[in-house]
């Protein structure tokens, strides 16, 4: 590709020469025919590089949205390829059904009853449970687990009674499931993750839970059973529900916050149990000044014991 | 099944037409032959509903208990069915021994020297290190690892020496082991889950963890090694151990807690560290109220300054 | 094994008769033929017992670091055996290339161009993506996935856009890797593990994390992206970083700790959000202590009225 052409494809404003693009590297060791990637530096407000950003015959193609343009060049110089069809070592229920230039991996299980859309791809020893249904051009890393049973138990009186767990899970279309990510299948209802949702790595959604559109969650974050998530939210790391919570659309729920109860829209939350990201710094601030407070305590008590003296 | 001998299976009183029972639903979307699930609305008390419930002619199982009733109700109806024996691509050792109608699905490994009572079921692509033992009736989901080593070093000039993990892992009756779960084999001793404990996805029971009868442990738990865990404890998502921690029978632990010493039984603790659940909740109150707090220390200061002025 | 070639192993001082070896057990449990472990009762300060320690005719190897000369002397008596080569089940590319005495099991899937130093061990169902490199003696657990995306998306208009994840990953000699933990590849440069880092079960390193070497991840750790970790460094279960967080050769990180900003050389930090742990006990303490300042403030203010009324 020519810069020429990437400026073309990612909607940016050529300067320089319209140099060969041979590879990509991280800016700070990219050679003169590499693609690097930068913010600043450049001739306009941002850019993405090409060549070293030092070199006096840089290339560059500026953009609105380096880090979009970025993906999108990365994408169309390294396509992503998976051998279409079902590699041996890999099971496939014969009910199961699959779409359009389907890859399924080896040590990959479908079980009976799934549906998979065009272009899905299954990577290794991933586990999808009897009935689950995956869009198209969704993907599933090593390890996932789709539509395994929630947990749920009746007390009974020799010991827990598994409640059966009868629904089912649909996954959109354009979803990537991290690796060791677990989704489980709903109670009565069906689990479902909506379009363009990302799940991290490790992840846990729990029986009945309802994602809409674009929702991110990093790793290690687990949601309890029947936890809505509006579009787009954005969940760190390590952060968890309980069960029934409500995230509203585009909220953003900082790493290792604990959820308890409803989150508004746009609202940024953190810290456990949650609060709104401003009330939160304040009230660490104000633990953090606890010495503070006891030693003007202090000092105010010596104050009132010298008034109490002279009166 | 009819609703009178639903009636019957559960122990609880049929009102309404003896109608035949066709599905299962959500309450709201219940049709008139489906089964449904309440707790109020009904005639009674508590109950298990067929038929929508604001439909006329409704017919109602009233129990006293209809979590458990509709448990039982769900099991009957739909019976879980696993085809007996090894599938093709799972790996059994020839040196294990399996119980009657043991399933094992593809992709499952079963190692030397395990040994597998009646009716137990191993998921697509779960794991059974050596040695380890399962008890009748034990579900193990797909992706769960069992009697891997546990994490134990020693500090040695060159780096961490690794201490030999020679302990086994005996898994009891009705146990359930969550998609991803990894339960550790003992150092020296044996790691022990008793009969009906239930773990959910992503959980980690640390070398020489010995739970009891009926334990409950949600999503992404941890349990660091020889925590000790008796009959009945409930603990929460992301709820978290350090080493040889004691967790008294029947004790509820909250969603994200972290336990670094003993909690009695029948305990309910929260937080990070943990404390009894109402001593957290004035402690969080009272950090809310840090603002306050400042407030009324400034307020008192000002008429001390008065009182200084005035003497 | 006779109990002077154990002193001579371990480099200690025999007390007692020179018995023979069969075995080893719990010090509260050992026959008078089985090794045990003690680090008190001993004739020395710490000592590696042979037969039980209240026997009246115990043996004893008195040694100046009791764990480590007890993980030796386990490696000795109870070496790791694994069957060299890639066994039925397996799949391995045939572009990967393998050392001298590794061990592939069941399961396991070793991707395109994937370079396994002599005896690295790979347990059942573990995942290596293209091009993983291994250094000699590392051992991967059953169901860890190795070389997976990272978790990267730039925000376009129709919603998230994949990040490509072009990186790679090396990890180093005699490194463990846990259970179903997940190890991402870089972004355009490598995720590095050094040698001798130990990982724990279900733990996550992101994609451009730097370990150095002899590094401990305890269980569920998550490391969000280009996290940089020093030589040495613990991190204790569940603990988390935010992406860019540098941690200092030889800190400790306490179990369930959020760290979000550099961690210094040796320092020894906890909590959520992460403090020095001497000034997270003393925050702590203080909001414990809350009721007593309100306490505190209130008699205070009764003095206040009390002086206002008299003068």
């Amino acid at each position: 590709m020519r810069a020429s052409e990437l400026a073309a494809l990612v909607g940016g404003t050529l300067h320089g020469s319209d140099r060969s693009i041979q590879g990509v590297a991280p800016a700070h060791t990219a050679g003169p025919d590499q693609l690097a990637f930068a913010t600043r530096g450049t001739p306009g407000a941002a850019g993405v590089l090409l060549a070293r950003e030092t070199a006096p015959d840089r290339t560059v193609v500026v953009v609105d949205d380096p880090r979009l343009a970025f993906a999108v060049a990365l994408q169309t110089l390294f396509p992503s390829v998976h051998p279409p069809g079902v590699q041996p070592g890999a099971f496939v229920h014969p009910s199961a059904a699959l779409g359009a230039g389907v890859a399924v991996y080896p040590g990959a299980y479908v079980g009976p009853g799934c549906i998979l859309g065009d272009r899905v791809v299954i990577h290794p020893n991933a586990v999808l449970y009897p009935g689950v249904i995956v869009g198209p051009d969704t993907v599933v890393h090593a390890g996932a687990v789709l539509g395994a049973d929630g947990f749920a138990y009746a007390a009974g009186p020799q010991g827990p009674v598994k409640m059966p767990q009868l629904g089912g899970l649909r996954v959109g279309a354009r979803v990537e499931v991290g690796t060791n990510t677990c989704v489980d299948r709903g109670a009565l209802a069906d689990t479902v993750l909506a379009d363009d949702c990302k799940l991290d790595d490790l992840v846990l959604v729990g029986h009945n839970c309802q994602l809409e559109r674009a929702v991110l969650l990093a790793g290690q974050v687990g949601l309890a059973g029947s936890t809505q998530v509006g579009a787009g939210v954005i969940i760190g790391g390590q952060a968890g529900t309980t069960e029934h919570t409500e995230v509203g659309a585009g909220a953003r729920i900082a790493a290792g916050a604990g959820l308890h109860k409803p989150v508004p829209p746009g609202a940024t939350v953190m810290g456990r149990p949650a609060r709104p990201a401003g009330e939160a710094r304040r009230m660490w601030a104000l633990v953090r000044r606890l010495p503070d407070l006891w030693s003007e305590l202090k000092a105010l008590r010596r104050r009132v014991e010298a008034l109490e003296a002279s009166v």
